[in-house]
C-alpha cells in the first residue's frame, strides 16, 4: 500500500540499525503492531469528558495538565545576574522551540526596557552617525529566517575527565531553534555609510554588563540581522526586548541582546568577553580568537539519558544536527560505537544554519548497545570524534564544543553517557 | 555595496508599488534614512537598565512588558461550548504562530483529558481492529511538518452586505502556522489492514460535543497524520491533547482533535457537522459537501485596519498566503483596487500547504488608495475577487471565504475594510 520497508526488516550496519525507509517501526515490534487486538463487536464507554462541556476559550493558551509541564533546566545554584537556563531538548520534537522554552544566557540578568525609550547608535567609521528608534526600525523591509542558536560554551563537559551522567538538555541545551524576523543589518550600515577603513563592530547591549562583542564587518555585511520578532511574537525580555543582533550561525553571545550600540572600527576592541573568555586554547599553546562560527555537530534525544528502554524491540533514534556553516549534509548513526554507521532521515526542509531533524528506526536486540551520531555539513566539514576534538586544545576547554556525543544502552535498558 | 535598489527607486504598478528587491524602504522615504543623524561627538548616556542586575533566569518564559500584551482575540459574546478565538495576525511576524496564541475552535469546550486514560481505537473496515494508547503512539516514526491550519468559517463576514470594519485578526484569524510532529495514519491504517470496499474514514473526538467528521479515505492515505506535538511542546489543551487528526490543507474542523476513534466505513456517515454545517449552498441551489480542501488565499496585514499610516513615505506591504492544494506560487499586490498589480517576495521557504509570509515596498504618496493581495498556488489556481466567489455561492454563504479582500487608505491615512 505504501512504499516502505513494512515486512522486510532491513539491517543497514551493526547493533540493529534498519533502513531509514523502515517506516513501520514499531509495527516491527510485533506481529500485529503496538495496537492492541480487539475483536470485532467491542464497544468502547464513553470517556468523563464526552460527558460534560469543557473548558473555554483562553487569551493565551498553557500547557497541557501536570502530567506534562516542561520547562527550561535552571542551574543548581542561585542565579547571581550571570548564568543560563537550557531548553530540556529532551522533551521536545521537531525543530522549533517554544519561546518560553528558549535557551537563556544572561551576563548580568534581564533588563526591562520600554520599547519607547530604547535608541540604537551606529557610530564609529561611518559617514553620518544614526540614531534609531524602536518605531523607527519597524517601519523598514523585514525577513523572516528559522534559524539555530547556540551557546559558545554549549556541551562544554564533553572535556570533562569523566562522562557527565545527565539528560540531552542538561549537557547540550544551550542551543534552540526559532523562526527570526527582522531588518537586514546591511541596510542600515549602508545608510550611516560604511568607511573604507572600517573592518569590525563592535554591538553593546543595554544590559547591567554592558556585554560587548567585537565582530567581523563581512558577517554584518552579510545575513546579519536586528531581530524584532521570534516565532511570531515581538522578542521575550529573555531574548534581547525590544531588539538584538541576530548572527545566523555565529556563537550566541556574540548576537548582543537589547542591543544599543554598534561601532564600526579598524581593530577589535579586545573587550574582556573575547579575551579572558571565548577564545579557545589550543594544545600548541596558541590561543584562537574570535572563533565565532560553530561547527557542524549532532546529538541524539531518543534515547539518551533518563529515558531507559523498557525492553527489546523495534524503536526510532532521533536527534537534532546543525551547523553554522550552512546546511545539513547527512547524518550517520551508529549503534555499535562507532564500527559501522548508517544514514538517517533528514527532515525536510533543511534549512542553512538550522536545526535539522534526524531519524532512523533501530531493532534494539536487548544487548548493549553504544549509539553515537556523526553530521556532515554542505561544505564537507565532518562532526569530530570526541579523541580528535579533545586532542586540538589544551586541559579545560569548554567552547566550540561539537565532538560526538554517545549513549551506552545496558542489557537492562539503562541508558548512560559515555566516552567511545 | 549590496545588490538591491538603494537610490533607484523603481515604480512597478499603480499606487506607488515598488520592485520588490527595494531593500531601503525606509532609507527610500527620506534623504537620509529613518535613523536622526548624530554629530560626531554624540555621547550617549547609559540607560537606567545599565545600571543595575536585571531579572533571573526563569523556567518559562513571558511575554515583554505590558506594552506588548498580544493575546488571542475572543469573542464578544460569553462562551457557550461552541465558540472560537482568533490569531491576532496582524500583530504578529513570519510564518510560525506561538501556541499560545493560535486559533482555536471549540465545539463544546476544551475537555482535560489525562494521557494514560486515552485510547484510539481504529476499527470498521479493517482486518484487525486496533487500540493504541498514548504511550504506543509515542514508540512510532514520527514526522514533522510546517502548516498551516483553517477553520472552514474562516472571513465569512467578506460575505455581509457592508464590509464589517474590524482587525486583519478579527476578520481572518482562523488561521495559524505551525511545525506540527505526529505519527502517519497510513502507517497506523496498514497496521489494521484496510478493508477493499472501505472508502471512508469517521474521526471522532473525545469531547463534549463528541465531534466527528468523515474523510475520505484517500485523505487519510495520503499525508494525515496523528498529531503528538506543536511547535515542539506535546499538544496544548485546547489542540487536542493528547492527539489529534492533523489533515494537511483541509479545513480545520476535520482535523478532530482529542480524537479516539477512526472508523473505516464505505459511506460518509452524514453527521450533522457535515449536514447542516460545513456545507456549501451554490447559486445553482445544489450544495457542495465535503468541500474539505482549502482555497488558495492571501490576505494584507501591514497595512491593516487599525493601523493607520502617519503620514507620506515608503513602508512595507506585508501579508501572509497559502493554499491547500500545496505551495503558494505567486502573490500580487495592487495599491490602486486592481488596476494594476506587482508582483510581491515571498519569504524562503515555500512550503506547501504552510503559510507564506509575502512582501512588497510601497511609496504612499498620501492620496486614496486601496490595497489587494492575489494569491496563485502551485496547481495555477488563482484567489478569487470577491463578486466572483460571491457569485458562486448562494446567500449566507460564510465557509471557504478565500476572495481578495481590500483596505482603503484615505488621505488621513486610515485605513478602513472596502470592498471594491
Amino acid at each position: 500500500m505504501t512504499d516502505n520497508h513494512a515486512g522486510r526488516e532491513e539491517a543497514v550496519a551493526g547493533g540493529g540499525l534498519l533502513h531509514r525507509r523502515t517506516l513501520l517501526i514499531a509495527g516491527a515490534a510485533s506481529a500485529g503492531g503496538l495496537g492492541a487486538g480487539l475483536g470485532a463487536a467491542t464497544i468502547m464507554r464513553s470517556p468523563a469528558a464526552m460527558r460534560e462541556p469543557g473548558a473555554p476559550l483562553s487569551p493565551y493558551g498553557t500547557r497541557a495538565s501536570s502530567s506534562e509541564v516542561i520547562t527550561r533546566l535552571l542551574p543548581d545554584l542561585p542565579f547571581a545576574g550571570s548564568g543560563s537556563s537550557r531548553t530540556p531538548l529532551e522533551r521536545l520534537e521537531g525543530t522549533i522551540t517554544p519561546n518560553g522554552l528558549h535557551f537563556e544566557r544572561h551576563h548580568n540578568g534581564v533588563p526591562a526596557i520600554e520599547p519607547d525609550t530604547h535608541e540604537l547608535l551606529i557610530h564609529g567609521l561611518v559617514r553620518q552617525p544614526l540614531l534609531f528608534r524602536y518605531e523607527d526600525l519597524l517601519r523598514y523591509s523585514r525577513e523572516s529566517r528559522i534559524l539555530f542558536l547556540e551557546c559558545s560554551g554549549n556541551s562544554g563537559t564533553i572535556a570533562a575527565p569523566e562522562p557527565v551522567q545527565a539528560s540531552a538538555g542538561k549537557l547540550n541545551g544551550l542551543v534552540s531553534g526559532a523562526e527570526w524576523t527582522g531588518v537586514r543589518l546591511s541596510t542600515l550600515l549602508g545608510e550611516a555609510g560604511v568607511a573604507p577603513n572600517a573592518r569590525w563592530v563592535q554591538a553593546e547591549g543595554s544590559d547591567a554588563a554592558g556585554m560587548t562583542r567585537s565582530i567581523p564587518l563581512s558577517i554584518c555585511l552579510d545575513d546579519a540581522m536586528i531581530a524584532l520578532f521570534q516565532n511570531g511574537e515581538p522578542l521575550r525580555p529573555e531574548q534581547g526586548f525590544p531588539m538584538r543582533l541576530l548572527l545566523p550561525g555565529i556563537e550566541g553571545n556574540a548576537s548582543v541582546k537589547w542591543l544599543r550600540r554598534l561601532k564600526l572600527m579598524t581593530t577589535p576592541a579586545f573587550s574582556r568577553e573575547e579575551t579572558s573568555k571565548y577564545t579557545d586554547l589550543r594544545a600548541d599553546g596558541r590561543a584562537e580568537l574570535f572563533s565565532l562560527r560553530m561547527g557542524v555537530k549532532s546529538i541524539i534525544l531518543a534515547p539518551s539519558f533518563g529515558f531507559d528502554l523498557a525492553g527489546p524491540g523495534v524503536r526510532e533514534i532521533s536527534g537534532l544536527a546543525w551547523s553554522g556553516r550552512g546546511r545539513i549534509r547527512r547524518v550517520d548513526v551508529s549503534a555499535d560505537g562507532g564500527a559501522s554507521w548508517a544514514q538517517a532521515t533528514l527532515g525536510e526542509p533543511v534549512l542553512p544554519k538550522a536545526l535539522t531533524r534526524f531519524r532512523l528506526p533501530w531493532r534494539w536486540d536487548g544487548g548493549a548497545a553504544t549509539l553515537m551520531s556523526r553530521a556532515v555539513d554542505e561544505t564537507g566539514a565532518v562532526q569530530p570524534r570526541r579523541a580528535e576534538w579533545i586532542a586540538h586544545y589544551a586541559g579545560g576547554q569548554g567552547y566550540h564544543s561539537n565532538a560526538v556525543q554517545s549513549w551506552r544502552v545496558n542489557p537492562q535498558g539503562k541508558v548512560s553517557h559515555v566516552y567511545a
